[in-house]
């Protein structure tokens, strides 16, 4: 394992993160598959509808004998009977004949359109005037008008939403292949780290806030979070603890003491650790400049700053993207990427340095009907009730030496 | 129960939802809370921290004996031990001295300071000079500088985040007061609907999307769905199903077959149902109109239409927001009142008429560096696979007659 690694830079961690490939396919009842990632392009195994279908509330006719038909010179129909909601027709149409059809009803054999019924008139109980004319086809579903026979209905790495679980129901498919979901572990050391239970509370001492927040927000990603836990900051026990979890888990995250030196206690928890390499020992990002990333044989590991604010905002930048490469979210789409952020005039300079990134806690209000302002929540370090006045981030970019005020920034949204 | 009542607007049905309470609280374990919604205010039992801590990796000092330091006439303090992480200091500081503490040490007694580790250094082991001076409580979280005893640090009807859990278990919150998930039944009726195992799938008949959809979209608003079945389209096993439902469920969504008349029978089933009151009967939207909206004693009716992308609309638009209800989700903060929606440029007039408001499902676009364009999804009335390409929809408001190309929008993003 090489010791020697300069610092990356937060682009490049991402950048790692791109090698990560999706966990094993299971498959999964379609009533539990809602928010999954589908492992396999879906193909459409049936033409919907199956049958040519109608589109309104109407007659269907033949085409041909509507053309011509106007207010002033209606077309006159006989009406043969009606076709039944869910029901085969047994009636056909035959020339100069109409058969009431309603919506999503199917059409009977010889029609080739279908009237609104608000281009009708009912004339006596056996014949109908058309108003307006159609043409062939006109207010039909045809076979595989909807979705083709064969054609491909969702990608790979696709996350499947409400919608996408209902057409997967049109098409009969009764389960589905998704990724598995992460097992994550989530262990907060340190030897001021007491219990939440803890009561009272001595003097230097604070009670876990990581393993709380980071399990609530890796699960909000979508993780299964199996252990969560408090180790005292000693190297054996912790070894002993993320060895035990990496057996079960896909990645665990440790969040470390504040301590001065912490950050190479959690390195010699890594080498401790079977197959395990570092990838990345500190990263030019402020807060969270201490994270490690390593991995164990094929499972994640990350060291995490012991500082709560700096521990979420490293987790959401950076784990949380990771978790979605386990998860298979290759295809991010175009709503994915826009969502989670919305834009916001800043309201105070916001200063960085060329070659860092920096991500600060923003309180978003408005005035009135003005735009969405964002007002950074500054607090001594250490500070964790930022933590809950913040709506979200902004983020500085490496090259980008601090953004004036005035400016307007996508503030990222805390889950 | 009045049978006439007129044609309700969007508006007029939303206002109408703001008259449903929160379910009642329960308590939850803090692992448990996240997504929740607050029951109560939550006032600060402790101090946050609980003693006087340094901010910084450095030294323990007395401000005063800094006073005047700079790098040419730096001041020589004797170290007198060091604060160990997590314990009560075993030394005290008096004039003249300095103790070396971590970031989150506990202050020594006698100081009032911390001196950053940067502006200091070692002459021997004994002895540190310091070249900056410090003010009084520079570098120091006192007592209740981060959150103060008492202090309101959640108000009732927030959503707990990840963060927000973190600052709980900093306070020692085992569990909390939150407002019960709502349960919803979701039934889905008509004719012509078959389970979605049905194999091969018989002339006329379609396949249940809306329980599969609704019941994913209802579960994403972090609702229960206890009851998701198919009914036929039948009064009496319609009303038998419902009134089962509302015997152990908060709410009721029945979607209605897409025959002539769906609309009345629906009605139908809630004068039926004990205690009942028609709420709205058709709402003033495209799609969705037949919408539906009653109560039974206490509990929450939904009649929606049929077609599966209306049935999915108006879930999105109206539904939701009733569940949101339930929850107790009383005060929407800014970050939730913008997440949700992003901003994009539409590239086609979308046409409405004024008094009535449009959804109009739209697909995102972006062509490289440009802005987000939205693409409405038109389909002819039925098509399903509108739903499985829309990232999300525009609303056109009632008082508007429709939205020129070229604007920009927000797109209301499907959950």
């Amino acid at each position: 394992m090489s010791q020697f690694l300069k610092v990356k830079t937060a682009g490049e961690v991402l950048s790692m993160l791109e090698g990560i490939g999706p966990l094993p396919a299971e498959r999964v009842p379609l009533e539990f598959a809602c928010g999954r990632t589908l492992a396999f392009d879906i193909e459409a195994a049936e033409p919907v509808p199956h049958f040519a279908r109608s589109a309104m509330d109407g007659f269907a006719v033949r085409a041909r004998d509507t053309f011509g038909a106007s207010e002033s010179l209606p077309r006159l129909l006989d009406v043969s009977g009606e076709v039944v909601m869910g029901e085969a027709p047994s009636v056909r149409v035959s020339a100069g004949r109409a058969v009431a059809i309603p919506t999503g009803g199917m059409l009977p054999e010889g029609a080739d359109a279908v009237v609104m019924v608000e281009y009708t008139a009912q004339l006596d109980s056996e014949t109908i005037e058309v108003t307006r004319p159609v043409a062939p086809w006109d207010n039909v579903l045809k076979v595989g008008d909807d979705i083709r026979l064969g054609e491909r209905i969702f990608r790979e790495g696709s996350v499947l939403r409400a919608q996408d679980i209902g057409v997967l129901a049109a098409q009969g498919r009764i389960d589905v292949q998704v990724f598995r979901v992460p097992r994550v572990a989530v262990i907060s050391t340190g030897d001021e780290i007491l219990p939440i239970d803890a009561n009272p509370l001595p003097p230097g001492k604070t009670r876990d806030v990581n393993s709380f927040s980071l399990a609530a927000q890796i699960e909000s990603a979508g993780a299964i979070v199996g252990t969560r836990m408090t180790v005292s900051d000693c190297l054996e026990d912790l070894v002993s603890a993320c060895g035990n979890a990496l057996e079960t888990h896909d990645m665990v995250v440790v969040s470390g003491g504040s301590s001065v030196g912490m950050r190479d206690y959690t390195l010699r928890v890594l080498n401790a650790l079977p197959e395990s390499e570092l990838l990345a020992h500190g990263v030019a990002v402020r807060p969270g400049k201490p994270t490690i990333l390593g991995r164990s044989g094929s499972k994640i590991f990350w060291g995490l700053p012991g500082q709560p604010v700096s521990a979420l905002i490293i987790c959401q930048v950076f784990v949380v993207p990771s978790i979605r490469r386990l998860q298979g979210r290759a295809w991010a789409g175009m709503a994915s990427a826009a969502a989670g952020t919305v834009p916001a005039v800043l309201n105070r300079q916001l200063p960085s340095v060329h070659g860092r990134t920096d991500y600060f806690p923003v309180v978003l209000s408005r005035e009135g009907a003005g735009p969405l302002q964002a007002t950074p929540v500054f607090g001594k370090s250490g500070a964790i009730s930022v933590l809950s006045r913040a709506d979200g981030y902004v983020i500085v970019p490496e090259h980008v030496e601090g953004i004036d005020a005035s400016t307007e920034v996508p503030v990222y949204l805390f889950s």
